[in-house]
C-alpha cells in the first residue's frame, strides 16, 4: 500500500500524495527529490516499483515477500537496494523481534517499504511533513536520517535487555525456579540472535561510509560513519550482555544446587543427631533379665541426661565444623 | 542411466530423448541448448561424458563414485563442474541426509547427475517438458533454476528441525528420559553437519554471483546472488537452531537433576519427620523401673499428642522454608 | 568548560589562559603550538570547537555526549579525531570503569576533552606548566605523551585485578560462599569488558605507528609503536587474567561440591554405623517367650560387647577404604 | 637404507637397483626418470642425498631425524621438499599414529624416505615393478600417485574411528565404567590431533594444485586438486567425528549420573516406606500402663493391617508420581 | 653489565674483552664481526648502546626495563631489534617461566642482553670462545645460532609438561585430592600462557625467513625457516598438551564424583538392608496382649530365620542389579 509520497520540487515546494502519472513525470525529468513510503507492499505497488522505477524483479520480490531476509546491500548502479533490521517492540519480555526496512536509494529519490509501521520511518515522515526542507540535502542524507533513527531505536532495547538480565540474576539468586531458567535461556538466545543481525548491518554501514557506492556523496559518508560508530557501540554492549547472560545462567545453576545442598544438609543433620539417641533408647528397651541400669533409681533420668548431652554435643560439633 | 535429454533447437523447438549420434552432432555444431540428466551414472553414461563431451576423467569419476563429496566448484574453462548438496528427505526425525547433485555447465549445455531422484531436478524437468521456453534464457539460467529449486527445498527441513527442537524442549521439560537425550544430541549433530555443508555452498554461490566465471553472464549473476542471499538466510537460521539445541540440552540436564532433587527432597523430609518421633517412642519403650510418665493415667495419650505437635510443627517449618 | 589553554609561541614562550580572540588569531596565523584541555564540555565550548577550529559537527557532538563511545580514530585530513579509553579508578573491587578521552590532533594544536578529571591529562598539564619545552617537539609528540601516560595508568589496574583474582582463589578454596561466586563472575565480566576495549585501542595505535596518518611525523611513529607494544603486553596479561578467572570459577565450583561431599560423607557414615547396632537392640527388645539369650546371666553385657565390636570394625573398615 | 631405486630410461626401459655411479651419471645427464625410496635413512644414505643430489643440509637433516615434523613444503627451486603424514596402522584402538613420508621432488626424479614401511609407498613400488610405464607421466605424476595412495589410506582409519565412537556410545549408554571414560577421552584427543595434522596437509595440496610451484605441470595440478578434495572430505568427516566424540562424552556423564540416581531413588524409597511403619511399631512397644489398643483382642492384627495399608498406599503414591 | 665481547677481525683472529675505545673504532671502520653480550643491563651499558651504537632510546629502554615484553621485532633499517622468550628452568613443577632475550642485529655486529644467565647464550659463547670460526658466517648466522639454541631448549620443557600431565592423570584417577586440582589448573594455565608466547615468536621467525628484512641474507633465511618449523612443531605439541590438560581436568572431576558415588552407594545399601529388618524387630517388640507368634516355641528363631532370608535376598537382588 503506497502510504505516503513526498515530492520536493526543485523550487523547494513540498507536494504530498502524488498520482502515478506525477511519479512517471518525475522519473522522466529527474528533477527535485521524491520519497515514497510503502507499508505492506501489494501487487499493485510492486507494479509501480517494476514498471515506473524499473527496479530489478528480484529486489521487488524481496519487498513483497514476508520471509525474513538478512541485512544486505545490493548495488544496481542506478540505485542501491538496502535491507536493514530495526527493533520496534518486544512482543514478550524475553523475545526480541526484528522488523525489516527495505530502501531503494536512487540519485534523487528513495523508496522505503516495510510490513508493519516503523517508528523510525513514521517520525521521519512527520518531520518532512512539518518542514519540507528536511529533504533538501538530497536522497543520501534522507536515507541516512531514516537509518539513523532506526539505529537509535535499538539502544533502548539493549537497555531493556540489560535490566531484564539484572532482574533475572536477582531471581536466580533468591528464588530460582524453572521459569527463571526458561527465561534466562530465551534471553541468551535473543542476545545471540541480535548479535548475528547487527554484524552484517555494521558491515553495510562500513561500506556506505567508505565511498564504496557512488550514490553516497562524500559529505554524507561521514554521517554514515556515525551510524557505523553507533553500531560498533551496540555490538560492544551486546557482547557485554552475552557475558552477563552467561554469568546469570551460572548463577542460576549454582543457586539451585546450593538450595538443594542446604535442604539436604539440615535434614541429614537432624537425622544424624537422632540416630545415635534412638540407638541408646533401643538398648534400654531390650528385655535381658540382668540389666543393672534398669534397676537404678534414677536410671531413666540419668539416661535422658546422657542423651541430652550427646545431642547437644553433636549440635555444637556440627556448628563448629560450620555444617549447620 | 541417461534418464532424460532435452534439446532446444535454435529455432525454439524442443526435442526429447536424443540418440548418442544427435548429441555428437550438437557438440560439433554447438547450436541450441542441451540438458542431459543422469540418475545413478553407469559406466556407459560415463563413456558419453568422457568421449562425447570430453569432460576431465577426475570429474567423471566424481559423478560415478557413490562416496560423499563436499560441495565444490571446478573451472575447466570450457565448462564448470559443480557439486552441490540438497536435502531431499529425512530418513529419521533426528538425522538429516544430504544428497549430491553434480552439474556440468557449458556454454550451451548442462549435464546434471545424481544417485537418487531429486525433487528439485524432477520439478524442473516437468517445467521444461511442459514449456520448452523455460530453457530459452541459456545454460547459466537453466543451472540457476535447478540450484534455486534445490536451495528452496532446504527451508522446509530447517523448519522441521525447528519444530523438532521445540518438541524436544517440551519433552525435556516435562518427561525427560534417556531417549530424549539421545534425540537432542542427534539433532545437535545434524545441525552442526548441516552448517558445515552450507558454508562451502554459500561460497560457491558467492563466486558464481561475483563474475568469477566467464560462463555466467552478467545478467545471470544477480540471480545467483539471490541464491546466495537464500543461503545466508539459511545460515542465520541454522545458527539460531544451534543455539536452540544447546539450550534444549541445558534444559534437559537441568530438568533431570530437578526431578531427582524433588524426589530426594520429599522423601528425605518424610524420613526426617518420623525420625524424632520414633526416638520418642523408643524412649517410652525402655524398661527402666522408675519412669513416672509410664504410670500417668493419660501418659500414652499425652505422648501421642506431643508427637502430633512435633510432627505438625516440622511440616509447618519445612513449608515455611519452602522445602516442601 | 575550557579548563586550561597553553600556547607555546614560535619564540618558545609559554602563555596560559588565552582569550577566544587569541585562539582565533592563532588559527589564522598557524604559528606556535596550542593545547586546549576541556573538562565536561559545555555548549559554549562546543561553539569554540565548531566555529573557531571548524571541527566536524559529528565529532563535536561526540565530545558533548555523555554516552559511551568505543575507541576510534577518524581522519578529517586537517585533523585527527581520536577517542581512547583510560582506566582511572575502580569504583568497586570487582568493577572496572573506563573513562573516555577525546583528542583533536591538528598540525600545530591539540584539543583534549573528558567528562571527569583524568590523571594522565592532569600530570601532563603539570609538566607543561613547569616547563614549556615539554611541548616543543610538536603536536604529535604532545598527543603521544598524553596517550602514553594514559596507557601506563592501565598497568596498575591489571595488577590489582591479578591480586583480586588470587584473593578470590584463596576464598574459593577455604571459605566459598555465595558472595565469592558473585565476585568471581563480576571480575570475569570486567576482564572480558577490558579485553574488548583494549583490542580497538591497540589497532588505533598500530595505525598511528605505521604511517597511516600524515599528521604523525615519521620520528613520532616509533614512539606510538611503543604505546602499541605496551597495549600488546596489556592484552597478553589480560588473556592470562581471563584464564585465571576461569580457573578460579572452577576452583569455586569444585570447592563447594567438595564441602557438601564431606558433610554428607561423615554424616552418612555415622548413620550407617548406628543402623546395624539399632537393629540388634531391636532384636532383644522383642517379646518372644522363648529367647535364650535374654536369660543368660551376662547376656546384656555380651551384647553390648558384640555391638562395640561391630561398631569399631565398621569404623576401621571405613578408615581403611579412606571413606572417613 | 636405500631400499629400492627405479630408473625409467628415456627409451622406456625400467632398471632396478642402480649403483651410486649410475645415479651420478643420471644427475649429470638428466634424462629419463628416477625414483629412489629410502627406509630408515642412514648416514650413508644422507651422503648420497647431500653429495649426489645436492639437497640442502637442513632438508637432509629432517630426513635423518626421528623427531616428529609437522607437514610442510619447502621450495628449493630445483626441487620441492615435502613432508606429509600418513596413517598406517593404529597401535591401540584409541590411539592414532601418524607416520611421516618425506619426498624430494625434482624435475625428473623423486626421492622418498620414511622411518617404517608405508603401505602407500610399497603398493606403488609394486605397481612400478610390474609395469614401468606407471612412471612414464613424469616425476610430478609419480609423486601424485604416492600422495594419492597415502591419502586414500586415511579413509579406513576415519571409518574405524567412527565405528569405535558408536561402540563407545553403546558402552556409555549400557555399561559405563571408568575405562569407557578413559577410552572416550583418548579417542577425542586422537581426533583433535588428526584434525591438526590434516589442516596443513590440505594447505600443501592447495598450493600444489594452484600453480604455486613450477615443478608441478599444469596437467598434474588438477590431479593434486583431487587429493585436496579428498582432504576436504576427510576434514568434514573429522569434524563430524569430533562432534560425535563430544556427544559420546555427554552421554557417558549423563549415563553415570543416571545410574547413580536410579540406585539412590529405589533405595531411598524402600527406606521411606519402612520408616513410618517402624514408628508405628515403636508406639506399640511403649510401656505405658494405660494403652487401650494393647488390650484389644485383635489389636495386633488391626495394627498389622494398618501398616500394610500405609505401606501399600505409599508404594501406589510413589508409582503415581513416577518416582518408582 | 657487559659480560663478554667477542671481535672476529677481518683477518679471522678472535679478540675477547674489548675496551670502549675498541668498540668505537669498530663502529667507525665497520670491518670484522662483533658480538657483545650483556647480562642485567646497567645504566653504564645503556650509555654504550645509545652513544656508541646509536640505538634508539626506546629500544635501549626495553633492554634496561625489568618488565615483561611480549616477543617482537622492530626494523630500524640499520639494525633489527628482536625480543624473544626462552624457557630456562621451571621454578615449580606446574609453573613455566619465560626469560627474555633481546638482540640488536646489525650488518656486522650483534648485541644480546638478558636479565639472568641463559643456557642458549652461554653455550654459544663457549662455542665461539673455543673456535672463532663459529662467527665467520656473519651476524645473521650468529643470531640464528643463538635463536636456534634457545628454541631447542623449549622442547625438553614441553616433554616435562607432558610427563607432568600423565602423572596428574594417574593421580586424578587413583587418588584425586584438592592439590591435584590446583596442580591441574596451574598446568593448564601454564600451557595456555606458553601458547600465547609461542604464537608471536613463530610470526617473527616467519618474517625473518621470508626476506622481509634486508639484514638477513638469502642464504640465512632458510635457516631461520628451520627455526620457524621447530616453532610450528612446538605449537602442535602445545595444542596436544592443552587437549590433554582439558582431558585430565575431566578425569579429575569425574573421578571425584565417582568416589563420592561409591561411598554413598555402599553405605546406603547397608542402611537399606537393615531398615526392613529393624521394622520386623519393632513389630515383635510391641506389647499387644494377643500376639500368637510370641507364644510359639520357636517363634524367636523362626523370625531370626525370616530376617536372615530377607537380608540375604536383598543383598542378592542388589548384586544382580549391579548396585553393589
Amino acid at each position: 500500500m503506497v502510504k505516503i509520497a513526498f515530492y520536493l520540487t526543485p523550487g523547494g515546494e513540498l507536494l504530498e500524495q502524488l498520482s502515478t502519472e506525477q511519479i512517471k513525470n518525475f522519473m522522466a525529468t529527474g528533477e527535485g527529490l521524491l520519497w515514497i513510503d510503502m507499508e505492506d507492499v501489494s501487487d499493485e505497488d510492486a507494479q509501480i516499483l517494476s514498471n515506473i522505477f524499473g527496479f530489478h524483479p528480484l529486489a521487488v520480490e524481496d519487498c513483497i515477500s514476508k520471509d525474513i531476509h538478512p541485512p544486505k546491500i545490493d548495488d544496481f548502479e542506478d540505485y542501491l537496494f538496502i535491507i536493514i533490521h530495526g527493533i520496534n517492540y518486544r512482543i514478550d519480555p524475553d523475545v526480541v523481534e526484528t522488523t525489516e526496512l527495505t530502501i531503494f536509494l536512487g540519485k534523487n529519490y528513495i523508496v522505503t517499504s516495510h510490513d508493519i509501521p516503523m517508528r523510525s520511518v513514521t517520525s521521519m515522515l512527520e518531520r518532512v511533513r512539518k518542514d519540507g526542507r528536511t529533504m533538501r540535502r538530497g536522497a543520501d542524507f534522507l536515507a541516512h536520517d531514516i537509518l539513523d533513527a532506526l539505529v537509535d531505536n535499538i539502544m533502548p532495547v539493549i537497555q531493556e535487555m540489560d535490566e531484564r538480565n539484572d532482574q533475572l540474576e536477582a531471581e536466580a539468586l533468591h528464588e530460582p525456579d524453572r521459569e527463571t531458567l526458561v527465561s534466562i535461556m530465551a534471553l541468551k538466545r535473543s542476545i545471540l540472535a541480535l548479535t548475528r543481525v547487527m554484524l552484517p548491518q555494521r558491515e553495510i554501514m562500513n561500506g556506505l561510509s567508505r565511498g564504496q557506492y557512488d550514490l553516497i556523496s562524500e559529505r554524507a559518508q561521514i554521517y554514515y560513519r556515525n551510524i557505523y560508530d553507533h553500531l560498533v557501540r551496540i555490538e560492544m554492549l551486546t557482547l557485554g550482555l552475552r557475558d552477563m547472560a552467561e554469568s546469570v545462567l551460572n548463577t542460576y545453576l549454582s543457586s539451585v544446587s546450593n538450595r538443594m545442598n542446604e535442604v539436604m544438609k539440615v535434614l541429614t543433620l537432624i537425622a544424624t543427631i537422632f540416630i545415635p539417641l534412638t540407638f541408646i533408647a533401643g538398648i534400654y528397651g531390650m528385655n535381658f533379665i540382668n540389666m543393672p541400669e534398669l534397676e537404678w533409681r534414677y536410671g531413666y533420668f540419668t539416661m535422658l541426661g546422657v542423651m541430652a548431652v550427646i545431642g547437644i554435643s553433636l549440635v555444637i560439633y556440627f556448628k563448629r565444623k560450620r555444617w549447620l
